[in-house]
């Protein structure tokens, strides 16, 4: 629900209404396929369906022209993306391994790829144009304080398509007032991918501003302390997990560049599936100071819980 | 062997001679390695190994230019073929997955893709050239009743890369002589494919008109009725699997351009994959009703033993 | 050790000192994460885990120059090549199959291809340039007894990403001292694979000349030896799979020509890790006889202890 009700807010406060329609019907279809599936814990799953309906409907009128077939061809890929969650749930079952928002990734690839062999399908400004990589120019000279506030809460605000650091600022309160590690580890994961991308040289003004080294950090970063129990070696991890996600956008963004679609959120995915499959050789233990620090002596039952 | 006739005549017809040498080649090397590895469980397999080696052996000099070498490399692509559908069939067993026409699309990409590296092995004029995807034009203009038949029927020889509307009427011919469920799944995949095509706007007088929005929905449909039993609500997944192949078809095909190799039946194999995983959560229970009307009553026992 | 050793060797003589720093930089950094993980069996993956390491540090400072900046991201990607090396061995154990090279090969794709976003990290001139695939042209006339030769020997030396003839003969030296069986497969793998690429038309003065058909080849060879018994069927496989790895290397290579990444071992690890998987049906014999020829009477107590 905080999920919904945030793109529903950061949608319409970016004036695209589009991207709040193509939520709707992504949502309502997957609920209504989860429905007629008759899905056997739908109480469990459905949230997974709905979120990766949802992010597949956030994502396509982000980077397709709204026109009515477009809303077809979401109502099309939210039925997909709850049979690609039905199936990689089952493959990285085998390992215990969640999909996360892979059935949104993949999903959305095939949907914005077709795009560019079907007439009505149009891409808008921000997918492609399809080109070979080229290397960056060192662009020092942009980086002013500025950039680095914007980068960090567009870079939370990215995690939903939404370039704005206002939009970002409102994410994380929320993030923070629901579970106090989540909204830690999206500034942590935020800040991290941002010096990552400084310490190489990625380009301030254009991408370290837009937030593009943050989105897939603060997803990592959440979702190790999600996976991993809550310990000061957890923590290393999901620092190092940023730093991971934030190179691997940048080799996602260059190698995706000749076919001429979106990163999405496939670094976050990649390096976190990486960390899970190898969770039982890290094994970190849970530690009850750190418990104390974030969550107060009281709610340290349910820290433990999780 | 209905199969092998079918090509025979195909290519007979087509005055495409090197493809039915090819064929000959992959399905001969095939079967002698087969027979050399000392298969365990001979009579299910070798059916496999043949026609993905044939598929193979049908390919290559459909895209590459025949010459002494060519017939060289396809009879090492059909052991590589048999070495990828013993890997194959391993892997996926751990998911009751079976591995599809996977062998002859992962072996003919290898061996295309390898073509451009190497002088003696050139090829056709339908192979590549590599390029950047780029929009398609909306083509409306070319749209008439002929290219809806065309295209219903080169869908179905499009299985075999033959581009002829009289070959593909024969297939039906022969499938329906067959199976009346694998007949009446081809009609339908070729149509939803070639619907999904028109609803998106993909290029009319090009692409629709041969058939290359139907091949792999004709597949999809085909083997949706063979891993499902005969229900109703198979029959709708098998037309929701067609309308996907038909639009990962567009995906793939941009998704190649830039490496400029074909994209075979991939999109048959990726959407098949992953509902065949799904499987489970599926569940569609086998319809008597719909047994009766497709099979009669007396071939209604066969149907149920599939 | 002796691989150690070679490549300090190499690097030496080569007069490229940043290659040699990377490669202890990241022995050094991957030994201090197994430790610091408190790594289980120990004592068995950490040369897995230092063998992948040392790889990526020798290959990043051959395809990006070398400056501080690269210093750091070949520590990042020593402890990322660890979690690699873990998250593939649970991945892969569910078949039995080791990631072979497959974590350098992963590893060393992400770093190279972010290379070309981050403006502090320029490729050498090895690295690239993007480019669509072109067709090779015919070039017979450069072949000379010498290019087989050189072609022979650089194809043991390129393994480390070293172009010496002379190289290569003392790598095989020390391989033929260690073990009878591997330094055979080597010299096997190289003829293999050169002239599977003299005999499709691989480019000769350059291409087949520096080794670069023979690679690959020499350690799917010796990969062979290692995981199939001692027998005749084991060689027979092993000199398929050197033609195998040869194709692959022609196919990968115009494949990651549009994204500019090089080949690195992966057409050794697809064609090896398809080899293992159908291992149960390839299912060779030992031979007493090979043992005896390759090892002598009193060592074949080892060979089969193997």
């Amino acid at each position: 629900l905080l999920f919904a009700t945030g793109i529903a807010y950061g949608t319409i406060a970016s004036g695209t209404l589009p991207v709040l329609w193509g939520f709707l019907i992504a949502l309502f279809v997957a609920s209504g396929t989860a429905i007629l599936l008759d899905l056997d814990d739908q109480s469990i799953r459905r949230g997974l369906f709905g979120f990766n309906a949802a992010l597949v409907g956030t994502a396509l009128p982000t980077y397709l022209q709204w026109n009515g077939i477009l809303a077809g061809y979401i109502a099309l890929a939210a039925i997909v993306s709850v049979i690609v969650t039905l199936a990689l749930t089952r493959f990285l079952g085998t390992w215990e391994v969640a999909p996360l928002t892979a059935p949104f990734v993949i999903t959305s690839w095939f949907a914005t790829q077709a795009s560019y062999g079907l007439a009505l399908l149009s891409g808008t400004s921000l997918l492609g144009p399809p080109r070979l990589p080229l290397g960056a120019p060192l662009a020092l000279a942009g980086l002013t304080p500025d950039t680095f506030f914007q980068g960090l809460f567009r870079g939370i605000s990215q995690v939903y398509f939404i370039n704005n650091p206002f939009t970002g600022f409102i994410f994380l309160v929320a993030l923070l007032v629901n579970s106090r590690i989540s909204g830690s580890m999206a500034i942590l994961g935020s800040l991290v991918g941002l010096f990552t991308g400084l310490a190489f040289g990625a380009p301030g003004a254009t991408v370290l501003q837009n937030g593009l080294y943050g989105y897939n950090s603060v997803l990592g970063a959440i979702a190790i302390l999600t996976f991993f129990p809550l310990a000061w070696k957890s923590v290393a991890i999901a620092a190092f997990e940023a730093i991971a996600a934030a190179v691997a956008w940048a080799a996602l963004d260059n190698f995706l560049a000749p076919p001429g679609i979106p990163v999405f959120t496939s670094a976050f995915v990649i390096t976190t599936w990486a960390l899970l499959l190898a969770r039982k050789d890290l094994r970190p233990l849970p530690s009850a100071r750190l418990a104390q620090t974030l969550l107060g002596t009281h709610q340290q039952g349910d820290a433990e819980r999780r």
